[in-house]
């Protein structure tokens, strides 16, 4: 499904699951793709931090990323993640990814060196010469330690080079500055980068985001419960911000599912994607709920508290 | 005027005006108040980080919060920022503050040694015990680096130690968590801290943080367009929210103005509180536009910058 | 006692002891000025981080730094910190050591606010201009969460604002860097500021840096053990570099009491600083080894750790 | 040449020259290594941060690693970093080092995810499970974030799950810490992991390092002058610190070199590599002195400064 306006809505990164033995589990990822699709969704994103990309060899990102399109089978746009070091591994990543039929590359700037800004606006544009997809910008200091400075954006938004950006740097106020910056919430279209798609990852404040003029949303915990998030949508676009309010607050109680990890055991990865993973093994969307090595896994306990965050938000687990 | 009720609306730091001795200039600071009053704010902050507190010494800083309540007068309340590294240097400034008719205050983490939740805690109930005036918790961790927690939080918010938050983290998520685990927009009267107040400095996404539930805001631009935050307000209550959000957009070109200091000569707090000034130095409120030593000063060209934002905004310099 | 010549030696930061109450016991203060002068230092650091100085109030830093100038008697130069956010706040601090007697002022770039190369450089620039004391400058970014830059440093060196350099920065290479822009460390006193002086703060890598070439040494645990430090400096001017890294190694053992408190428990000053004092306690040294509030107090199995390690040491616990 | 006891001694981090195209000039490669080996080095480190190990493809590393292990041909052992994001995809590039020719891997903790104490050591342990070859930990904050604790190292060089640490972090005191710990200078043999090699990547404080008694040393610039590190060990050795902090003064001021780009212009990884192969390609070891892309080539004019700092070092440009 090529990308010929700006992308709109809810597009959940797509968790990748696992078997036992750390495998792509092609026939659970199968069934995930049908459960966000059924939910509404209005795109998908694999291979983001969410699907564990930084765990997956090349062998089973490519089996993920394929396991995406094909079941998705043109219904929604394909924004595949293309995460690595520098510039010349992720074009061999978006490569690849156009050969399994992505509709759009997500890639984030250089990260382990050091760069600059002049080096990452440099680094967009060889991998957009490179491959022939629409090519979105991912801002997430979190992982990669550099922040994109706002005017680096809207500088490869005009030149045409990016088609987007997924901003995951939690910081709400530079991307409305941005977003003003493009023509403001109403005049965006008449603005100097007229399909520009902005969305963000702040998946707690989604109706504020909305509100701010963002085009779409990628919410890691939309892979539990992606009718919510697009209910939420819904109502923000038809102007009811009281229930999209009310629908991002019972989400936020949701959420609270990604502290069941002690934190003195495990990392906030392990214990974030855990949560997501126990979830949708609750719900009988997939068959385990592994996280990748080395992350470790949740203890029965914490699982049982995922359940029960689940049943609080109102949805029913099967097991 | 004794803060019986969780504190609403709109609170500005009060920018503190200094002659070109670097002394407190009391006839422009109370004008400054005319201005902000008159502009129909619901509060007034003297002696936070927009009110250059941190650069003042203590005679100053009594100079200053005294005209400030002295003016005001009881039409609004004065909280009083009570800055310092740690519990018994900050009570000082919390008695000297009581005496000189704050009616609350607002007091950081302990900052420059390296602190811990249980010290903060404590921290926080002895300055509580030692002054009898509300306490607001500032989580400022651009200035302190350390950020309050939420269970920190919630756990002073119900014992009475804390009458409210005001909120400059940054992070709008982890606000939004708070305000759902306080009981969400709708049901903070019953929640588990029915009197706490939460107040954020985010001035970008005013919109978005009373969407979210926010009782209210402390904008350091606010000095120099008070009625445009408190028509954003209004609208929000009213649920007028494409009103408050055009406000809003409005509100963040105008802005912009803080970046007029060329960044490699000049610091972020030099050239963003040094447009403030000049903003209202340009709109006749106050005398000189000088921000307080070692702050680097804006030059003439910045300044015609800063007057080039204001008239874009609809505000009309009168020099 | 003035400083005609560049300061060299070992110079500890000096310890506050308080009573039971909080106050500065001057009686155990006076105690630890002779316990440290008779172990051969040849210099005091009065109201340093060490000096608990960010947790006391004016009227106790008085007390503090008074006691230790009376007592001290111009046996060995007494250095004050000026520890405040920014210059006109320290320059009363300055007005006030100088007033007191100090010999030397050793002050911070500005902290809480955002700063700039530039205003650092006013800043010190300013501050020397008011006291007439030499000043050295105290490079503690985990405090301040600024970088002297090595360039400013040897620009105030070379100028003559700077007396000396206070390095608690633990970047060693940039250290050396800056001893081998000076001169190196045999030609220092031909080179472009031949009476400026380096001190480092790094107290386990003490022989490495006096190979380096600083002048002296500030060390925190040099308070309990200070003739082990002023056996390692005498090792290393006589060129016995293997006595001297032995005697670092006896060093670096004892310096591990600093992890006594639990790290869940209490912040790394609380543990730090209530090591310090616990083993002057337990030397006879001061009467109470309390940490200023908030901080958290060692529990009676961590003072026993504390006593294990004296003992390790060679040093004899007397209660 | 297998690793049967401690690696000892310089064991510099070999820069992978490219042509113009940015493919591997294996021919400039192999002259490197000739001029390494010249130089008397102990050992060489292929694959590492300081070889842009982060912008090479799977098969540039592929080339690299093999050229500089055919061209040694067993004369000093070769390390090879396996740089990557989390465990399956560390364990593929050591499969591969090892069918090339590896003597010993180099592995970073977890990046781009965030990470935990726990889930480091399952990657380790699982590296070193699959992977039959001795396993250097790469502890460098400043590329993957995190630090790792000495508790850690300690933990796995005790079991037998790691031959050496490249400490890389700058924390000196940390160091020091462990060697003590592990025995110190005079008695790791007889400490609790007497094979363990500790190294350090410390390039201007080699000398004091050596005194703290670390193992080796990879120091970055050592490609440029080899022999001068070479001379640095062999005097420290001798125990003629005196010689040997001379010998580091010289090569401090060479390492200057570092700062030829300018700072507005190009990040740190972009000037201090280019300056390193512009040195090479000055003395007629290298072709081309491109850094891979996107990094910032140097100007003519850093160029020629780099040329200077050769000279200034007594060493001969040949171009």
């Amino acid at each position: 499904m090529s990308l010929t306006a700006p992308l709109r809505g809810i597009v959940p990164p797509v968790c990748t699951p696992l078997d036992s033995q750390g495998e792509v589990d092609t026939a659970s990822l199968a069934r995930l793709v049908e459960h966000l699709i059924g939910g509404g969704v209005h795109g998908l994103f694999a291979l983001g931090s969410t699907s564990e990309v930084a765990y997956l060899t090349d062998e089973q990102r490519a089996t993920a990323l394929k396991t995406v399109v094909d079941v998705t089978d043109g219904r929604v746009p394909v924004l595949a993640g293309v995460i690595d070091t520098t510039t010349a591994r992720v074009i061999e990543h978006g490569r690849a990814a156009a050969a399994l039929g992505a509709d759009a590359l997500v890639a984030t700037a250089p990260f382990y060196t050091r760069t600059h800004g002049k080096e990452i606006a440099q680094h967009f544009r060889r991998l957009r010469a490179a491959v022939d997809l629409p090519l979105f910008a991912y801002d997430i200091p979190v992982s990669v330690h550099s922040k994109l400075s706002s005017a680096l954006v809207r500088e490869l938004a005009e030149d045409g080079t990016l088609a987007g950006l997924k901003d995951s740097s939690g910081d709400e106020g530079g991307l409305r500055r941005l977003i003003v910056e493009l023509g403001g919430r109403d005049g965006r279209e008449n603005g100097p980068a007229p399909r520009f798609s902005v969305l963000t990852g702040s998946e707690l404040t989604v109706d504020a985001a909305l509100l701010a003029g963002v085009d779409g949303v990628v919410p890691g915990i939309g892979n539990v419960d992606p009718a919510g998030y697009v209910r939420l949508y819904d109502a923000a676009r038809a102007g009811d911000w009281e229930q999209a309010a009310k629908e991002q607050e019972r989400l936020v109680q949701l959420f609270a599912m990604v502290d069941v990890g002690p934190e003195a055991d495990m990392g906030r990865s392990s214990s974030a994607l855990g949560s997501f993973k126990a979830a949708l093994q609750l719900l009988g969307v997939i068959e385990c709920g592994d996280t990748a090595f080395p992350q470790i896994q949740l203890s029965d306990e914490s699982i049982a508290l995922v359940s029960g965050f689940l049943r609080a938000a109102g949805l029913t687990p099967v097991r």
